[in-house]
């Protein structure tokens, strides 16, 4: 089973992806079929909303990548992990912390919450 | 309905109130009766065994309190908070953070993770 850090390079992997039929596919390989999202801003159910959640923050950040910051901290179900979000060579404008629930190898929810957003966001 | 600052308010009472009675009529009053609570050292399902988590941190640590630590953050069903457990006038030992799912005004799961703990715990 993916353990904890593995499981949290794959979530990022997979906002990362910016190619709908790999994106797809980590999400058929790592979550389950009826995972949900949430954060502040959005939210969606299944692979084909979170995809297009995705989508949606690639297309608003053309530029920017997620990146892990911070440890990795896990225990039974329950998965916590800080990320960033920015461009190459700046300081990351956009932080959050995400709290998944896994069902065995794959993700079932996901609930996010932002530690820094930009002033004019 | 209680916002999230209220209830993040709330629950540090209950962590911290140490008469039986009391903290049944919180629990009744605030937590859904199959409410559930999970950190990396315990867990436990209902008013009865909460109330009995709670009584274990106050039997190993009778000088600490809990207070809470930054900022409250809360999103649909979603609140999130960090807290301090330690003793007066000293920096708190044990640090961490919860998360809670609410349905409505209740608590329905916590999930807790650890953020400092001694080096001999």
């Amino acid at each position: 089973m993916r353990d904890a850090t593995q499981l949290a390079n794959d979530y990022i992997a997979l906002w990362n992806e910016r190619d709908l039929a790999r994106r797809r596919d980590m999400l058929a390989a790592g979550w389950t079929t009826d995972a949900t999202y949430v954060d502040p801003l959005m939210r969606g159910a299944g692979a084909s909303e979170i995809s297009a959640l995705i989508d949606a923050v690639h297309a608003r950040f053309p530029d920017f990548k997620f990146a892990l910051d911070g440890k990795i901290d896990g225990h039974g179900d329950h998965v916590r992990f800080s990320w960033k979000l920015g461009a190459q060579n700046m300081e990351a404008p956009i932080k959050g912390t995400d709290f998944v629930v896994r069902d065995g190898d794959r993700i079932k929810a996901v609930t996010g919450f932002l530690d820094k957003v930009p002033a004019a966001a």
